[in-house]
């Protein structure tokens, strides 16, 4: 096991949810000129990050050319930010009829991840919205797509992942693969056997629980979901909800990390303790996503602060009782 | 567009909700000696506040007489506060039997405002509680009044609310109508339309989309209700809610602003780069509603400072680019 | 009246709701060797706590020989954490067939208590979880035992409170019960008549009104609640929580305390200037416990703050006025 990163320095990236897609003029993010992409990177560092993860529905850095890559990192360089990880998002290389398209496009994303120099990809198997999730308040209280129960569809998923795998190794990537409910990955068992048979050391799981705990239905208990997933994770989504259950009713919300159902001080601790390294990536939907992510990296931080601590002190007592 | 009020020093104005309106022997806070006063701007002051609002379910300042308004005055600058905004509540000009009376009373409280030296009374259409109100734990799930879809009625609004603006103007006063569920100033476009037939440069919107998306039932979006509304405001309530939907159940419950359901960052964003520059009045209901309000206080510097310091940037640019 | 504590050192203790009753290789915190325990110290002190409640659920020291107790306290105090308060929990002296045997427990629990230095035990007359208790999110959604309406069984409840309580006087102890739903204990009414024909000057009540407010039905005012029992508070539970109604539906869900519905600024306000010179205990459940009762911590000591300076002032304005 490696040694932990000391807290202070632990990469803590956030999420681009609190970054509005298009401009006040309606040109995608994506299109838009090194200006207005160098106030997104000063209102990102003004809550105090500096990495940030991103994701395609802000820009698709696999639809870029190289010098477009490039400015856009510099752009975030400029005012102290690192990219280190790319999120492709509701494109499913199993998506039915676009399977093949999404599947080129991820390769594309590889490359262009890799250029850049980051160190990880994230995906999933999670679609587009439906009609019904975009007419929603909260999308995950709406039916999405659902992964087939279909043996040639699972080894469809299993090749192509692999596929992706074998590509981003190549370039010294990782692939994490988010747990989401109703694709292969939206269970805790279903996404271990999943990164199982993938098999490939550098692909690993996204255990975001949080994408569960949220649903308006009977749920897994994150306890065990973590644990059961932690030792297969290579990077890592975090958010929390409150949730309250009774009379036939479910009721989520999005709330701050430390304020939510799942007690990340303890799942934390356990993931670092069982050798955990990767990035911990902010995420918060719904308000001040921003402003959220930067109250629960020095939430994180601070839990971080103890666990390595103690870390530190085993180190040192099974050094000192090897000496002795 | 004048400049932005620098984030420090930006006018941060906390409601009286924390405040009990009587003290522990019955006395009305509205009646109560100056020592009780004294204690009410040392519990403020005490959270870090130096602008307050007063509201007229703690005092009536249009029923004192103008020794009275100068003790009271006297015992909050004493703390160092400042009340810069009063708040006519539930006393709608167009009440059925009470108009013309509520229209007299909302008269003797701009006087009286004036007299004080404020800059802003805040008013709105909203009347008082009905008894399944009082009964309810948050009085915005059930029922209230509902203004009439009836063009004299309208009318009688416009030409009240007109008059009681120039009498405003005249005293160098603003008059501000709040956002309020079932009245004329119940949703973006009516509220619009309100403001600009009343068509005076002193009378605007104080936009309190909160009091909107804590409602149990289908609601504007939030986004959308800014963005038609801020250019009217001329003081501004804040709050913010969860909020949850989902099988015909709808749920909120007041929280801070950061973690509520509409981005702030965003919003407050939007609105001083638009040039809003007034007052700034955190609300909270329920619970500790004073602490929440300080909370919210610190968060909306930390958004304000981003936000001034963009403006100057931007300033600054084009200052340069004339000169060049 | 008793002087207040100064704000800054005034005993707020935490709750070991954060911390798992197990190691991870199963075996019971009550039988981990000291290690274990120094782990879980460390965990607590590094949220900046001085004091902490024992409960039975991690530790009975009842059941523990001296050279046992003395070692664990030992252990905590090596973090320099005080256990002031033992909580023997859901043992009632009344629970059907197992009465007597929870008696003793119970008085066992008070020589323990007493041999290792405490100040307070506390317990009260709920019962072990029924199974739908333990299948639910939250226990408080799903039905539990229910102290009878039978003048035999408060008979009995009240003689051996009282029995417990004349043990803990002789040894220098407060007795404290705590206010729950469905005991004797769960209206302020029936608590403060419990206590009243205990009557003895050392028990007297954990006004746990957290406990109350999160139920799924109907709910007594908490204002109401608190200024009935605030008189009898000699130690106390402190929590919050949200809490929704409307078409039938309650939902309630775990916050700080300064984001739920009790105002703790009003109420730990008129404890304080009422008598309360009690430890506060921050509890939570739910999610991060122990970082939710350290931001509990910080949040009460600044309320402390004001109200010892208020009564500061106040017995500073009397002595004045007397020597003039």
């Amino acid at each position: 096991m490696t040694d932990p990163h000391p807290a202070a320095s632990w990469p803590i990236a956030t999420c681009l949810h609190g970054i509005p897609t298009s401009l006040p003029d309606g040109t995608a993010l994506h299109d838009a000129p090194d200006g207005a992409w160098a106030r997104v990177a000063r209102r990102i560092a003004s809550t105090g990050f500096d990495h940030a993860e991103l994701a395609d529905s802000h820009a698709r850095i696999g639809d870029m050319d190289a010098s477009q890559r490039a400015a856009l990192r510099a752009t975030f360089a400029e005012e102290g930010i690192t990219v280190a990880s790319v999120h492709v998002q509701r494109r499913s290389v199993i998506q039915p009829e676009h399977g093949a398209e999404n599947l080129a496009y991820a390769h594309r994303t590889i490359d262009a991840a890799a250029d850049w120099g980051m160190q990880v990809v994230s995906t999933g198997l999670h679609q587009p919205f439906t009609a019904e999730q975009r007419r929603a308040l909260w999308f995950w209280t709406a039916p999405g797509a659902t992964d087939p129960d279909d043996p040639d569809t699972w080894d469809l998923a299993v090749r192509r992942l692999r596929d992706l795998g074998r590509h981003a190794a190549e370039l010294g990537l990782l692939l994490s693969l988010e747990m989401y409910e109703d694709t292969y990955l939206g269970t805790a068992a279903s996404a271990v056997r999943l990164v199982e048979e993938i098999d490939l050391p550098n692909v690993g799981l996204n255990p975001d629980i949080g994408n569960l705990v949220r649903l308006h239905r009977p749920i897994e208990d994150w306890r065990a979901a973590y644990r059961a997933t932690l030792p297969y994770a290579n990077y890592w989504h975090l958010k929390n909800y409150t949730r309250d259950e009774g009379d036939g009713v479910v009721t989520s919300s999005p709330t701050s990390m430390e304020l939510g159902i799942i007690d990340y001080r303890q799942v934390i601790t356990e993931a670092v303790e069982g050798g955990y390294r990767g990035i911990l990536l902010m995420e918060q939907y719904g308000g001040d996503s921003l402003g959220v992510c930067a109250t629960n990296r020095e939430y994180v931080r601070g839990i971080l602060s103890q666990v390595v601590s103690e870390l530190e002190r085993d180190a040192h007592a099974e050094h000192g009782s090897r000496d002795g």
